[in-house]
């Protein structure tokens, strides 16, 4: 959990009443590369704070082909949004693609940590403020850009994730086939 | 503002006192079809809660082709977030394209009325986080749903916006050309 609070450190000024409460309602999970922690079809009450390794979500579409949202490496939140704010059971599956350890919160437990103790309330709207602002710049992004721009960008903005994913990972949140990253990565790299 | 207020009753209870703070850090403007209220390249410091009428939000790239990110109808919010929430002058621009009436909010008042009356930042977290739902639905739609569909869902979701906006319009928020637009349309017509 230390990691958790060096993270909130310079972000958010906890009490040491509210870490002890933080402590209550977390507990850190340790999991291989593979595991599944959110299935199809299930109701989802965890959010995932990563520590170390990556997780990605993504859905089946009606021919089984997938399509990645969001991978979350080191100090990223991750679950199916979808699924908590529309209250409906998950569409998306949430995978560990490494060895991959995370605090894992309850959500009900995180929204009672956050009417508890506002300033966490405060930083969990910042939070959300540039997770939209993120989502604009993707979707304009997706909008504007070719599919070799689209990749570039990823690989400046995310050079972590980069070297953990798959070939068909990153295709698969780029919205293009694996030929077309193939190509694109060759005319890169000549 | 009596429309603000109806619009809220059933989703946030503001106190006599709440609701006279809000009168004195608002405005209702009523603007013309055509009418900019965000330009490229400014500081960005309103955000507008939709009346009457309808909105868009869209960007130029480099080769001055538009992308449409939003629509604003009837008690939707529109701004350019990606310009408040990161701090930076804006990118896109927010016309009217209809005759519109909307609330106008500065971002600090906002910000300092949900501070004091933390109902309205309860509902404006509720508020966060069905658009950040809805903002990973329309990627993972982008990403699984051909044009067609996706023509067809925004017709569905959006019939409103649908009557409202020219045919350039929808087709630079599909991210698809105005003839394939055309020919979508005549293909279900028919």
């Amino acid at each position: 959990m230390q990691e958790l609070y060096d993270y909130l450190s310079n972000k958010v000024l906890l009490s040491p009443d509210a870490k002890d409460y933080l402590n209550t309602i977390t507990s850190v999970k340790e999991f291989k590369k593979g595991r599944v922690l959110i299935k199809q079809d299930q109701v989802v009450n965890k959010i995932f704070f990563v520590l170390d390794g990556c997780l990605r979500s993504f859905i089946y579409d009606r021919n089984g082909k997938e399509h990645t949202l969001r991978f979350a490496v080191k100090n990223w939140w991750i679950s199916d949004f979808i699924a908590i704010y529309f209250q409906q059971k998950s569409s998306q599956i949430v995978e560990c693609i490494k060895d991959s350890r995370h605090v894992e919160f309850d959500v009900q437990s995180l929204d009672k940590f956050m009417l508890l103790y506002p300033e966490f309330g405060d930083f969990h709207r910042r939070n959300m403020e540039r997770h939209i602002a993120s989502l604009h710049s993707r979707i304009l992004n997706q909008l504007q850009l070719s599919s070799r721009e689209q990749y570039e960008l990823f690989v400046e903005q995310h050079p972590d994730i980069e070297k953990h994913a798959l070939n068909y990972h990153i295709a698969s949140y780029l919205g293009i086939t694996q030929q077309s990253l193939s190509r694109i990565r060759a005319a890169i790299n000549n």
